[in-house]
C-alpha cells in the first residue's frame, strides 16, 4: 500500500467504480458519468474559494480534500492517475528553476 | 528534499512567497492578496471542468496541474500546507473501510 | 408590476427575505448569509458551463434561469438590483458603438 | 430597438458573430468556440462570487455586467435569447405564488 494518502484514494476510486452503486459514492458518481463528476469538481471548487474568502482555516482544508477527491475521480474517469499531474508539476519544475513561472503559461 | 514533487511545490511557494515580485509568479500572486488567489484556483477549476468535459487527457493534466498549484498557493497562505489536507483524507479513510462515504457530508 | 420578469424576480426577493424561512426558499436563503448565496451562485454557473457544454438546449435554460435567479439574490442582498447591471451595462454600450470591446477590461 | 439593454446586448451579440474577429470581441470569442465561452461565463461567475465575498457593490455590479454578457454569448451560440430565460422565469412564477420555491428542484 502506497504512503501516501492521495495515492490510496486513487487506487480506492480505481477498485470501487464498479462496485454496488447503492454501497459506494465512488461507484454512485461513476454510474451519473463524466459531466456529473466535472460538475462536482466545479461545486466544490466554489466552497474551496468562499473557505478561503471566509478564512477558516479547518474549512479550508474540508473542502480541499472534497476538491482533491473529486479531482481523482475525474483522473480516473479519464484513465489517469496523481501520477500524471505529479509529472507535470516534475516537468514545469525542472523548467523553472527558483520559480515555476517559466513552466507556466500566463 | 521531498520525495513528493508537490511537497516541493509547497515548500517553493513557502520560499518564494516574499521574492521579488517581478521575479516571481508566486511572490506576484502573493502580493496581489487572498482575493487573487482564491479567483485564480476557481479559474483553474472552471478550466478543469471544461477540459473534464472534451475529454482531452492532456488538457485534464495540464488544468489540473494548474489548479493543484493555486490550491497550494491558497494553502501556504492560509498557513496551511497539503499534508493538512492529507491528514483529512486519513481521516476520512479510517472512517469508512472500504469506501469514503462514511466520511463525507453529503 | 413591472413587464419584466426579472424585475418582478427582484421585487419578490425584496418582499420575501424577511418572510417565514420554512416556508420560504428566498428567507431562507438569506437567513444563511451572504457566503451561502455567493456559493449557490457559483455552483448554479457550474452547472450552466456543464449544459453549455453537453448542448442541451433545455439544461442551458434552466440552469440560466438557476444562475439569474441567484444573481438576484446577491445584488439585492447588496442593496442592488438588476437595473444597477442595466446602467452598467447601457454605460458600456455607449462606450463601444458597435461593439462592446470597448467597454470591457481584457 | 428594444427598451432592455439586455435585449439589445442579445441582438448586438447576434448581430456582431460573424463581424471580424479582429474588430470584435464578439467575433473573436464566437470564433473560438463554445467550450471558450462557457470557460469564459465560468470564469466571471467566479469573479462574481469573489466581488460579493468582498462586498464591494460596484466591482459586484461590474463582475454581474461581464457574468451577463458571457451568459447571453452562450445562449446566443445555442440558438436561444435572454426571452427563452424569461419564459422559463414566468413558468416558474406561476408555479409559485409568492415565492418561487415551488417552481425550484431542490
Amino acid at each position: 500500500m502506497s504512503d501516501d494518502v492521495i495515492d490510496r484514494l486513487v487506487a480506492r476510486i480505481q477498485l470501487n467504480r464498479h462496485a454496488d452503486p447503492t454501497q459506494s459514492y465512488v461507484a454512485k458518481l461513476t454510474a451519473r458519468g463524466r459531466a456529473k463528476m466535472a460538475q462536482k469538481l466545479g461545486e466544490e471548487a466554489v466552497e474551496t474559494v468562499i473557505a478561503a474568502m471566509t478564512g477558516d482555516r479547518r474549512e479550508i482544508v474540508s473542502e480541499s480534500a472534497d476538491l482533491l477527491f473529486h479531482l481523482c475521480m475525474v483522473l480516473v474517469d479519464a484513465g489517469l492517475t496523481m501520477d500524471d499531474v505529479r509529472a507535470e508539476l516534475a516537468r514545469r519544475e525542472g523548467m523553472s528553476g527558483l520559480d515555476e513561472k517559466a513552466g507556466r503559461k500566463g
